[in-house]
């Protein structure tokens, strides 16, 4: 039984993600369907690129992730496919997929990217503004019954790739940035904590605060404390106990945090 | 597998939906349950039939749609189950599905309406409140398991149907109306582009503005710009390319969208 | 096929949930699951638990129910899964089954308590952060498939009980208390409708005003007017009708509710 996942920007309230369940369970009414989010910011494609990277590999092997966030579409933007590692993604070109594609490099894994251009494998009749419902869910779902990957259209070798902001070197650290706030408030950087080569004398540097060192989690500080310490997917984070750390610094997305020896 | 559907004003935080889920999977372990939407704004029916309406055509036939926006529960207003084309659609008699049946008689197609009056194929103990759990939910399960929609209660032909908003005939065009705020603030208006004749001389005038002709889709237009086009279900809207029209121009549902040849 | 469902304070932006279903079908890939909430307020284990009281028992009996409001994840706060009743339970030991234990008791059905000790059943990797993914999530999918739940981990006994409010006796009444605020700003109380030995000459006083006795269902009465009935669950309720009674009243959840004989 197929794993199908969706990534959008397409909110709750339109019915927009369930027409698009209903189009794959037309093709594979067995299919499993799972919402990754569909709070995505309107047309942020870094936000949904970062949301799905740190769903996806949680997923096992074989799932089918379709994620639109798709200010390009109707226009010359490709539609894609690919099988990254072994999962298989479908979407835009505009860069949804690159996390996943940098660690793929990193890693040496093998990667297929197919430009979807088989009609036959659409809805019959193709809207200019939502490829999610007329492209993307029923190649998805074809995919899912087991149609190969190259049969769905032409393979490519130049995706759309992202600028993802990475770490800065200081001399005595990094200048890392806020990536992702999560619905706690908590701040995830982009400074993996494996590269932290100790955790003695680390200092946290962030909106005219100073932490020191990382704790192990929430719980071991009286609510209300600044802390910082290692999120779920092993970056460096910084939280409020029991509050929000978002709103008591009022930090935004690509926020600075220097995290250094001192 | 039968394929269920739930569209609600429920919202998402206390657990109506969860729990229709439940009773539905206690009769009818196998069904696959997609939401429509569930952020209908309280007690408006016509919000909500217009969500369903939209979602429905998109599912494989024998879908079982449920539908509960119902300000009249626990009064004499009826439980019903209907079959249109070759969908079946549960939920209260109050115009939920109008535009449904309105499509069903233009296109010729059969329906059949039944009175939910078999309390065996409710739960036990029906609450006067929540009959979205008590009698939609197990009738559905029953119907996804194979009983016949007969069996579910008592023929009637007068369901109750509910008022929608048509275009007005101009001398030159149409007086549409935004049926439609999406996620993303574009505004569906209820005019079908199918009834315009030509996109020569088309002029599209809203809050003070007007639009030029129609584009094919946001991409083609730069940022910020107000353009017209045809939405996913071939109705004409009024969007801001990578913007909120809705914000932008304070429209709200039903205000007034003139096409006009000029 | 197993039956799982979800209940956090993990909102639907961040992707946390679709994570915890990518683990469970990792390894029990036929699993149904449901989301009863994810909008439990951040760490406030009352809401969570009463949200999940209200929708478990129309679960199916050998449904899975995971439960992560938990301030105390990576202390020394024991994981735990449990059986009560004929379901099964997975989550922190801080009280989030409390109001299901409680149920249990008084109609004497037996329970089992573990503690969640045996790391072969959770991800590899588990962080000090998330065990909703990294052990609860695996737990249930081993339940699911059939790990017996005394392989999971060592019996223990003495559960944390959380204080859960309850109505104050009255010489001609009840002081109740609202314990849910549900989407339509109805205020559900703690007091059972089946405590009640007449409705007549009932009278419920909030906020400074007094409703005199109980109607049957919102459409009763006319728009706007405040009213008291019984809920879904049993349990007595006040509303405005078509309206927003936590709104009008600018209730919250603990604020007294005086239903009393006069």
């Amino acid at each position: 039984m197929a794993i199908i996942t969706i990534t959008t920007d397409f909110g709750q309230k339109d019915g927009f993600v369930g027409t698009m369940k209903g189009v794959i369970w037309g093709i594979a009414p067995e299919a499993q369907i799972a919402d990754i989010t569909h709070e995505v910011p309107p047309q942020d494609i870094l936000t949904g690129a970062i949301a799905l990277w740190r769903a996806a590999p949680y997923f096992p092997k074989g799932t089918i992730h379709i994620a639109v966030v798709d200010p390009g579409v109707g226009t010359h933007r490709r539609p894609m496919a690919a099988c990254i590692g072994n999962h298989y993604f479908v979407g835009p070109d505009n860069g949804l997929f690159t996390p996943l594609m940098t660690d793929a490099w990193k890693s040496g894994r093998e990667m297929t990217f197919i430009h979807l251009d088989q009609p036959k494998y659409w809805l019959r009749d193709v809207s200019h503004t939502f490829h999610g419902r007329d492209i993307f869910s029923p190649v998805a779902a074809y995919l899912a019954i087991g149609v190969p990957l190259e049969e769905l259209g032409t393979p490519f070798s130049d995706p759309v790739e992202l600028e993802i902001p990475q770490p800065e070197k200081l001399t005595n650290g990094w200048r890392a940035h806020i990536r992702v706030i999560d619905v706690f408030g908590n701040l995830t950087t982009d400074l993996p904590a494996s590269w932290l080569t100790t955790r003695d004398g680390l200092h946290i540097r962030i909106a005219g605060h100073e932490i020191d060192g990382l704790i192990d989690s929430y719980g071991h500080r009286t609510p209300g404390e600044l802390v910082s310490l290692v999120d779920s997917e092993g970056y460096v984070e910084v939280a409020v106990v029991n509050g929000n750390a978002a709103k008591t610094l009022n930090a935004k997305l690509g926020d600075p945090v220097e995290v250094v020896y001192a």
